[in-house]
């Protein structure tokens, strides 16, 4: 088993965890905090403004991890394809700005019964943005998320469904982000980590906790060691297969957006030592 | 496509459908609306009696889809793990008093964080029981359950990981339960399918739908229809792997529970026909 960390060289605030700090708040506790990385939300951009959050981080230090999120590429009407290829391009433009390792793809539910085929719009729209990431000098990470969210938010469920995706297109453009809430439960998992590092496509790796009963299935994630998933596992498995990058805490839980922000940090720094 | 039914002879009434009914009246529901078939579970039958529950069925002509449920087979200690056992042998046996066409195994959480070892348990414990299940003429259907339960309820969650430890076994011993609200996100399902299918061990057939947002992680599920599950393609596939048995109506949900319960069992043939 992989040695616990014995600093925080690697650990990221993703700001959904401290989801009630603005941009300057959220830099300024990771800066307090000794976190070196932070992961960015669009809409936490747009309200400090892109310039603005970029000139934040830097002069605090901090290295951005990835940006949250591009995708949602599935949609009723070709007309409302092409504006979320639009939104993509904006997203994508956004995390060169701001000097993002990787741009989060969260691909998107289906507009109606037909999974395959918007399957299929995930794969044509990653297609199309492609060229113009590159162009940007970013790589784009498709996140496999828990099926639990395949009639909302992600069509794109399981590791190997995402890496076989990302296949279509060099490895340094665009790979997958493994996210521990997400995947933790695949019998395959292992497997497909070693796959998806065979030629270097992990982009993120995300840490969290599921815990039961869970409160929410939203807002019901876990602060690590709270909960069921086999985190220093699934980080050696990483590691085994190449990724070394920043770790992201990612939490989505009312309970820990209530608390104090300085809080949430400490523990998240205790917690990743402890169990990552 | 598949052509729609043009009669309920498949059709039958998991009895958690209408929670509120005991077996009497379920049964007796059952006959006022023509459905010839019901599903079975456990608590049900102690309640009304396992020799009282076999009669009522046989007296309104019904015939008995499947008992739910064994299972549940990992546990923290070898003397738990025992008793679970134990459990297993008295669903067999009344799974044979009623002629039930197969025990359904919800094959249960981890006792702890290792999901491994949890699922070597389950293999374990099916070993275990498939000589008895055997020598009581009762066929074992290993269910998978839904990702979003592996932490709770089962940590065999896809249908390639049901197939392959059925695989252990004869097939006229050990095969799967296909569930539509359980399996439907699956990326691999239709390839899985055929899989199962290969050497007939498809054993069940149940149906219900996937309604967003979902108002709850376990009483949540939709009647057909109503949500986003390709029914009819299902369908279609577990025919054409060799599956022509009964279709079980199994929906967990409150609102339904709420409803009368001739008023679901004439919604539920509505709907069998218009979407199964």
């Amino acid at each position: 088993m992989a040695q616990p960390f014995q600093n925080i060289d690697r650990l990221s605030l993703n700001q959904i965890t401290t989801n009630r700090w603005n941009m300057k708040e959220a830099v300024d506790g990771c800066a307090r905090a000794g976190v070196p990385w932070i992961a960015m939300w669009r809409d936490k951009v747009a309200d400090a403004g892109l310039a603005a959050s970029k000139r934040l981080a830097q002069d605090a230090g901090l290295r951005v991890s990835s940006l949250c999120r591009g995708g949602y590429f599935p949609a009723a009407t070709a007309a409302e394809r092409r504006e979320r290829i639009d939104d993509n391009r904006r997203a994508i433009e956004e995390a060169a700005e701001l000097g993002a390792e990787v741009l989060v793809l969260v691909c998107g539910p289906a507009a109606d019964r037909d999974i395959d085929g918007a399957r299929a719009q995930v794969a044509d729209g990653i297609a199309e943005i492609v060229p113009y990431a590159q162009q940007c000098g970013v790589k784009l990470g498709i996140e496999p998320l828990h099926p639990m969210y395949a009639g909302q938010r992600s069509v794109i469920v399981t590791l190997e469904q995402a890496t076989t995706m990302a296949r279509r297109h060099a490895a340094h453009e665009v790979g997958v982000v493994v996210d521990v809430f997400h995947v933790w439960w695949d019998p395959n998992l292992y497997r497909e980590i070693a796959r998806a590092g065979e030629d270097g496509r992990i982009l993120g790796f995300h840490v969290s906790d599921w815990i039961v009963p869970m409160p929410d299935m939203l807002l019901g994630r876990g602060m690590m060691g709270d909960g069921l998933i086999e985190l220093r596992r699934m980080r050696e498995a990483v590691e085994q297969a190449g990724y070394t990058g920043p770790i992201e805490v990612e939490i989505f839980n009312q309970a820990i957006w209530d608390t104090p922000g300085d809080e949430v940090v400490a523990t998240m720094k205790q917690r990743y030592l402890e169990h990552c």
